[in-house]
């Protein structure tokens, strides 16, 4: 009998999990050891509760407009694990005979995906575990960067372009615009890529890396419209002040949950009552990581490399490990795939270094350009101005 | 000597205003009649200050762009016009020769056009005045839509579908968009438009031509929250309660204005609060308006053609008109355009209609589905799911 295979998504959706489900797909049917390919419907909690999808006969018709939807096509969750969940998964796991387990997500996907691994080896269950890596927010470690990452990066660079254009067009004011990303600005960083003369892209960019004032915010801001109609700033949905307090208050509590109010609108109102100019606030939210329209070439191709490298891992037997991207020395933009240890990736965030960020605070460098441009790919088209 | 024509923007951008831009530059271009093609920079406000553009010798590439440039590349304002404005704007215009005045805009703008006509007519001057509409809100009355629209609705409906694919992605829970509009609801009822089918489009869609009540919308959401594992609501910004007033209490005033919070957030944390359920407000904003990724190709068209019209109409010598698209009976989308009259259109605002709002009040009806579906164009691409 031959062995199967799962595939887990865990953590929010990318605008390019689902290219990794396609690459696994497409490695695991291809692959004569694998019997059936399983998926886990709506993540660890589906295979707790034994809720199994079937994808080894799915079309190549339909597998190819996996690249293209958002979300993921075989669900998701974030359902907090206990000791025995993970006994429990491998009862499961032995009763369909799936040998090969395959968790795609952020950091705490890959926690779950190094737990599992160790209860299998703690077991002796001849189980391989290996991890894909995803998030929009880019803050796994060890890999360069993380498949999703480069899409969102495209969505808000793009963004920004297009609405620091619009604001150019108005009298005197300031839009703020809410980037994804609570503890790690990549995303906010990756807004300055709008435009490479600087014209059309975020006046002022904010990162939680860096403490938050909301004096110095007004003064950047004052500095900025001395020389210009309309200002645009980028801010990280998670930016604290240096006693690490989140800048905008909660609002309410529920449980043991806290909510808090935009950052986006927090900031517009505090720049009209404190400095009496026009501002707004806008969020796009979800609707970054969801985007098809503004997906990154690169993200896509990478998202697929990474799905079949770790198919490709996993049936050969290796365990505990995540798939990384690493770039290779020489001219251009070229990336190799190597299977890392999955203790080195687990529960580690990766902030933006120091030399991504520029000497004001309030602004990337071009080091950080240079870095983040091949993994994004064209920005808007050419466009024009008579004033 | 030849008259000379300006080119006024009024009002906030949308996507295809520089399209219409293009239309009166290409058609005033080839017009032997016309000396120079003026514009105001930003606005009235503009005019007021001799601030003109030349854009008589523009070159075809750039011309060719201003189709893809969000914003406004001449400048727009909302100035505040008292009645001296409108006589001091005809010394201007006689000083440049200018014999021929387009004015680009919304019902403010409209209101402007008349006013000028009729400062014109008054004083007996030889200046004839025509309005260009735009309005991504719609609500431009006469005209069977607005250029700016059928884009602005494009970016809803597609950002909605993609959105709808993450929702359906993870558990239980509510994400609440926020669309512009805030007296009209077309861009709001134009999100219904993301999936034929149904099920990856608004489950709740609240216009503010309906009454809002927060009970009812609670129920609605409960009800829907049966038999769907997350639902995504699309809400008009400028939603009020039976009273009129606004449903987001005023966070504070500023001399005359008076600041509200945003709806997607207020809903969001309703929901949270009273119904327990994971909730999210999203708020593209201004994005929206400024998105060429997500235009619609109709839209432009239109945009073009009305830009055109409207130079041909001035050029002939007729006044105190507005160009409107009108349908053509018969199969098919086919428009017509018309010169109706300024004062028919100054300063009211086109709600949507009964027969567009469904029974329940929370969407729209396949006649509206039908109306707006031409000027959008395709949404989204083909999408899958295993679930």
């Amino acid at each position: 009998m031959a062995d199967n295979l799962i595939v887990i998504h865990g953590g929010g959706p990318t605008a390019v999990i689902n290219s990794s489900l396609y690459g696994v797909i497409v490695y695991a049917k291809a692959e004569r050891k694998i019997g059936k390919i399983y998926a886990a419907k709506n993540g660890t909690g589906g295979l707790l509760k034994e809720e199994l999808l079937e994808l080894t006969d799915v079309s190549d018709e339909k597998l190819e407009l996996l690249k293209q939807t958002p979300g993921t096509a075989i669900g998701t969750s974030r359902d907090p694990l206990e000791k025995e969940d993970y006994e429990k998964m491998i009862v499961i796991l032995e009763k369909y005979n799936i040998k090969y387990v395959l968790f795609n997500g952020g950091n705490g996907t890959m926690d779950t995906c190094g737990k599992l691994y160790e209860t299998c080896k703690r077991l002796n269950k001849d189980i391989s575990v290996v991890g894909i890596p995803k998030t929009m927010d880019n803050d796994l470690a060890i890999t360069d960067h993380s498949p999703g990452f480069g899409s969102a990066a495209r969505y808000i660079a793009t963004s920004v372009r297009e609405l620091c254009y619009d604001v150019e067009s108005l009298p005197i004011h300031v839009v703020v615009v809410e980037a994804s990303g609570r503890n790690a600005g990549w995303i906010t960083a990756a807004s300055a890529l709008a435009d490479k003369t600087g014209r059309y892209a975020p006046d002022l960019i904010y990162l939680p890396e860096i403490p938050f004032s909301e004096e110095k915010f007004l003064e950047d801001v004052k500095e900025k419209l001395k020389t210009k109609s309309g200002i645009v700033v980028v801010a990280s949905e998670g930016l604290s002040d240096k006693e690490g307090k989140p800048i905008v208050k909660p609002i309410f509590k529920v449980g043991r949950a806290t909510y808090f109010g935009d950052i986006s609108s927090h900031l517009a109102n505090l720049v009209i009552k404190e400095l009496g100019y026009k501002a707004r606030g806008e969020k796009p939210g979800l609707l970054g990581r969801a985007s098809i329209t503004l997906q990154s070439e690169v993200d896509v191709e990478e998202a697929v490399l990474v799905g079949k490298e770790a198919a490709k891992a996993v049936i050969s037997g290796e365990s505990g490990k995540m798939i990384a991207l690493s770039r290779n020395n020489g001219d251009g933009y070229n990336i190799s795939t190597t299977a890392v240890d999955i203790k080195e990736v687990m529960m580690f965030e990766k902030k933006v270094p120091e030399n991504f960020i520029n000497e004001a605070k309030n602004g990337v460098t071009e080091e950080f350009i240079k870095w983040c441009e091949p993994l994004v790919g064209s920005i808007g088209n050419e466009m024009v101005s008579f004033k």
